[in-house]
């Protein structure tokens, strides 16, 4: 019998990338809260069957407590053999009905989910007309009124571009950074009172998408002047009708990493520089 | 003191017509069943406590359990002075959050919202993608693999028109009359692999929709013929492959009364002759 070879070969360390669907209905967000399920939690106990040891996965970023995601972008490292394809599958038997993986591949090592990230895409879905919703309640965040166009135009506008974002952040917030640059935000009216508002820029911070459009839906319903909002921009302090709206109608809808033929050219160019 | 009157005016019969938006996920249909809760029960309950006693509503007719609503009519006879937004507004307070009405008025004493319904619109939202839904499970319905558009298209013309669907209904089916006149089906692809399929007609048989949406499905996938879809339709017999899609991407979705500018000229004409 021959002896077992002394000389093992290591195994490669792999980077392994993901997009991350879930309802976010019944969980604290993307990352680990004292006060419930995260799903980053639950992500990690199902990789961790497949591979039969603990991985710690990177997230583009942590999403609000109710928050839905189609296109979470997460990565790990792994020495596992098992071909990306073949994880997802397992993954996929293990994962509760409210989260999905929708894609999974090997990605160069310098790949990270967070600080690769050059722009990322909110999409908030309002519904707006007197009744409440009876179906898609958790989808979509019901605003009562009428909502004039041309001021929540004039709101977006402002809103729109470099400016210090402090007073449009949660009190929990910890972000150093609060100047930030968001792109042109953009609305469409889609049939039966649906609005649709998207926000694209390379951070956000914490319920900022859901306070801007509380403003912007403030704004339009008139209950928040055009001076206001500047004001908010200027002083950096937060206005008490800056309401920040449900979660159930925002979705993080996309993550950019600058290597996507539609990724917006001069995010690309602003992150590469 | 003066006398009361003996000479009492009577109250004038009032013709009330309503739409109601419902997810049917938790209801076995519009139409009361020993089985489980409907809910016509659910909104004759709301307006005996409006009107103080019991009222029959008509509805443009049965939807199959778990399908939703977003255009259900239904109308109402009563001798109450509320007017028809107060009854509205009344029963809103009494709804659960899966019912809604979203629209309310008196109408002429001869409308009635199942004989002067002269097309019915049902909506149908496919997901098409090898992953199951994360987010809005209920609100689609779900079909794994590739779905070839021609083949679809192909099956879609032959199902619409003058036809004897008995091949296309549920077992429990108690419809005499099972020649139905279908407007042409029509298909659209939306973003992230959701097929939306449209059916109008005067009247449908139980489960039609479900199962003509099967069936084309089937033949999509390649697991139907042409030559076997027009069996069905030659010899009123089912085909073991046609089978009755879950009810989740399903919406009765409008009801036409032929008053509408919008209603399509060939169906109010067809129904007024």
């Amino acid at each position: 019998m021959q002896e077992p070879s002394t000389k093992r070969e290591l195994s490669p360390v792999r980077n392994i990338r993901m997009t991350v669907e879930y309802d976010g209905t019944s969980y604290v967000g993307w990352q680990y809260q004292t006060n419930g399920v995260s799903v980053q939690e639950v992500v990690e106990k199902a990789l961790m069957r497949i591979l039969g040891s603990f991985v710690r996965v990177t997230g583009s970023g942590r999403t609000d407590s109710g928050v839905h995601s189609r296109g979470q972008v997460m990565n790990f490292h792994t020495t596992s053999a098992i071909p990306a394809r073949g994880i997802w599958r397992g993954m996929l038997a293990h994962l509760p009905a409210d989260i999905m993986i929708t894609a999974a591949a090997d990605v160069p090592p310098d790949f990270d989910a967070r600080h690769s990230a050059c722009l990322r895409w909110y999409r908030f879905f309002l519904l707006n007309r007197d009744v409440t919703p009876s179906f898609g309640r958790q989808y979509v965040t019901h605003v009562r009124g009428r909502l004039d166009d041309q001021r929540m135009l004039a709101a977006m506008e402002m809103l729109s571009g470099n400016h210090d974002f402090s007073a449009f952040r949660g009190v929990a917030c910890t972000a150093v950074r609060t100047r930030l640059d968001l792109e042109p935000i953009e609305m469409s009216r889609l049939p039966d009172g649906i609005l649709m508002l998207d926000y694209r820029g390379r951070s956000f911070l914490q319920n900022m998408v859901r306070i801007l459009t509380g403003c912007i839906v403030a704004c339009g319903a008139g209950r928040m002047s055009a001076d206001e909002l500047h004001n908010m921009l200027e002083t950096g302090v937060r206005s008490p009708r800056a309401t920040t709206l449900a979660p159930n109608g925002l979705y993080l809808w996309r993550v950019f990493y600058g290597d996507e033929p539609d990724c917006p050219v001069e995010a690309a160019l602003r992150h590469n520089r």
